[in-house]
């Protein structure tokens, strides 16, 4: 079942990927459902980076990166690589002439449930990498793999096409279908939080803005 | 057993846990007996902060948060939250709503043995956390926990009121009954190490200043 | 077997030690035939560092740090330190004071298989170290360890003297005898790189620059 | 998205699943391509069990086994359970009353990413569990889940009425409609592998029976 | 603070303590409000072991095991010896020959924060052990530590005299002072479960004799 | 500097073997100045088996098996495989059909730094594996790894020839040229053992035997 290579695939409104960046992970994740989240294992090389894109997916055996080579043909401006491996791995398949590589089709990022190396020279160029590990042992070009098929990656179903989100809280993935609407959501979340926001900065309790003191003493919550 | 909220904690002089603040963790460790720390897998979201304060404690249900908002009311201003779930748990207990709270509240941190989220916020607003691990996976509000009772966070016992140092060799717990002699003892070890700083600096070799060789020697070391 | 000093190793010659660090970990790696390189576990404690020395090597038992002293007396401007416990330990075996000394010998940094503490000083004193774990933990000086000989640190045998090179993507072993040869691959490689990265850059595909096209087709991969 | 119970999945034919447990998980996952398999850490909580079932999903809070009772409802004799949290999770959802309800329906045993208890019990009841973790902790009824839906368990997509082989080695998932033609696969690979044992019980190599010095040699393997 | 030996005790009375082990570690859990539980890596060294005995604390510098023969001193018949180290430690603390003496003293069994060997020897002197770790790393003699000391073992805090109980499912401990009423609840647990499990095994759900469609019904659990 | 098959290693004396192996594995490591042991990590497949043989040593890639093979031909009656992966990897490289062929050679076990399959199978054939992992997965035979060269194994170096013991403890290495020594010292380990596990058996303590209870107060321990 590998050996695949699917071409054309569909992609939400880039207004939309742009909204839910602007999101960020925590608010998506919520305005979904509390779904979507990759494992707490995936950590980003460097911090502050927060962006969105859709998702250029790769089945890579353990230890080969020659996947990666044809997934960049793939690209277009604002995708997002994102790579799982068909065993645990942990090895370095991607470093910084992938990166420039990747960059120069308009790739925003990358995922990848395994080792990425040459992370100062991928903070250097501004791309951002979310891993499980930082190693540089080296990968080989011997076997094929699967370009935008469906992969699990790091716990989370990806489908090409989806919205991938990530920011130093990890990352997110939303279906493109329901990309819209999620923004939708994910936008009057944060409209709501505004107003919290103020009126806790303000010394004011959650306690009492969400009146949650009336039914903490029918639960028998005791202050002693 | 859970339900319960102690309301009147006693907390060390403010000026004792200041000093153990700029002691910091490895030296408060030393100074009371080279106890009281917490797991090493508690590590800080973002590097450089070093606080001390009182601990509020928080024993909340695996996935459920809403002792925290309890927990903010009970806050005096230079307090620390500490957070032990009664099972183990990696979900983003906490994120920057309700750091927006506590800070309002005077609380200088927060210690919590799961995750965190919005951690990108929370370096924004200089509100440092000693976590598990980042993970933006939300919590519900469904179940009872208790505020300032004794739990157990990554190994080590706390007791409400107990003094939490941290920086960014992690975190380490004081009695409060202890603090103010800890911070004697710490201070008469950092007034020790500077004499030997310099020394150190200038060459000289711990094989001489603590006049090691002659035991060495006794217990058999050998100079090929 | 322990209760060794060794006291005149051999060591690489300066210029190609920096030639290494230049080149750095990854390619270094891959220069020397995809071998050396230390377990992913050793992370650096702050990023940006990157440096080449000759092991000194201790071998320590889990919890005491008493050898680090003896270890520090033969230390050579330029060297690395570099610790293995004898059984799995992440005690904070080295700190500021250790620090101080060791750098005033000349030392680089340390590698180290256990923990490692006072990590804001180090930062401050540009001291970096890899190591396996940040944790206050304090140590003894109660028994013996030996200096010099062979250990195996997070997987890799480090004989005394062999030239460690260490960055954002973690630590490798060059032996010494082949560290000048390995560098004059890793420069070829650097070179050989520098092209690439260009065509790259403008866009070109690896699976072009690296005629992988014929391959892959006579391998079965499919385009849908 | 949770609150869902799905009443009537489809199920492969009863000989079709016997078979494939008969060949057990090794076999099933090459037979179809080397997919299917549950992460390494699935262990089963006593040596010996084999079984095949259609999987009856349950996706559960964490902590909260309230959906096990619900989709113990759905079991049809033969089935196997298997539940995924929606958040990590090591609690211990399931012990000797609901394996005693489940055994009563039918249920030949548990798949679960989370924790179980009450294993002599279970064992003694020859009631067989893949688990993460064995742990005494108990869970609560208090939030909805889903029942036959599809979820993510141990790194593997399962859907509702997909087969799942489970033994010493670990468990596997098949897909309702390929599970004919997956087994037919494995019974060719077993009928194969048969004469391959005897000949390799007889002393013969492997080398020579699957005819590979030559292809060694060209790649320039050498012989000392 | 560590050089102590705390000589007398004071114990639960044997026919509660053997109460308990009858009940086992899930069901004494639960009994005593879902609290007391070790952490789930701490696992038996062969399966089918299930007793009770009062606490032996020893709390015991990393890698030496000197202690162990102090505390071996204060058993009485019954009793169950405890140790946690006071940073992590995987080395093997305990073997046959310690085993020998302890069980010539009357103890039951040990539970230990580290690793244990001569688990070979150990089953046949059916004398079970919960560790962390099985490991045969040696350990040395040389530093006090302390017995009959509150210590924080697998993140559970145990005084001298609690009540411990263990089991296939892991390690529970009862306060001694609570011991009497945990045995009753338990006992009173296990008489209601065992009419639940006559009717479970005769087909009826846990559906029905909990009563639990109208409360999902009433959270909006749907049927498709 | 793969591709290499060394073909003819020394061995130690079979009677030297076969009596490490009756000593095991905890005995071995401490008569040899508790060195050698691998990682706590590596488990037997099942319980039970107390092997010691010469090691074939095998360095594989990650996720290729085709070395075994290779190294099958080389095994003589008596000697163990060991295969180490040049990354980490939990593929299951090893089961019953290459177990047949290495039981016809008269190899005695495997030590595997990886993963391992058909574990009821080699259980049925009594061919013990100590391994990192149990998993299903399968491997390729697509590159080069080699035979009897050096390889680091779960944290030890081992030598082709070298001496494997391998029991429920774990395994550990002894060099071939020490086997005869430390053989030696084992057995009069033991001998001195049998005397002190009689008296311990009849209830004396080693605070007595060992004439410990003088250095304890001396160093300071207090009995209250």
């Amino acid at each position: 079942m590998s050996g695949i290579v699917v071409q054309n695939i569909e992609r939400a409104a880039p207004e939309v990927i742009d909204g839910l960046a602007a999101c960020g992970v925590a608010t998506v994740h919520e305005a979904q459902g509390r779904i979507g989240l990759l494992a707490a294992y995936m950590r980003p090389i460097y911090s502050g980076a927060r962006v969105a894109g859709s998702a250029v997916t790769i089945s890579a055996p353990p230890g080969d990166n020659w996947m990666v080579h044809v997934a960049i043909e793939q690209l277009k401006d604002g995708d997002i690589l994102l790579l799982a491996p068909t065993s645990p791995c942990e090895d370095g398949y991607f470093g910084d002439l992938l990166a420039t590589s990747a960059q120069a089709r308009g790739c925003k990022g990358l995922i990848i449930d395994a080792g990425v190396r040459d992370v100062r020279d991928l903070k250097e160029m501004d791309f951002p990498v979310w891993s499980k590990r930082v190693f540089a042992q080296g990968t080989i070009k011997a076997s094929l793999g699967s370009v935008n098929v469906d992969v699990i990656c790091a716990g989370a179903l990806i489908r090409a096409g989806d919205v991938i989100v990530a920011d130093d809280d990890g990352v997110c993935v939303v279906r493109r279908a329901d990309a819209a609407s999620v923004l939708e959501k994910a936008l009057a979340r944060e409209a709501a939080e505004e107003g919290k926001r103020r009126r806790l900065a303000a010394g004011e309790l959650g306690l009492d803005i969400y009146r949650m003191r009336e039914k903490l003493a029918a639960m028998g919550l005791v202050y002693e």
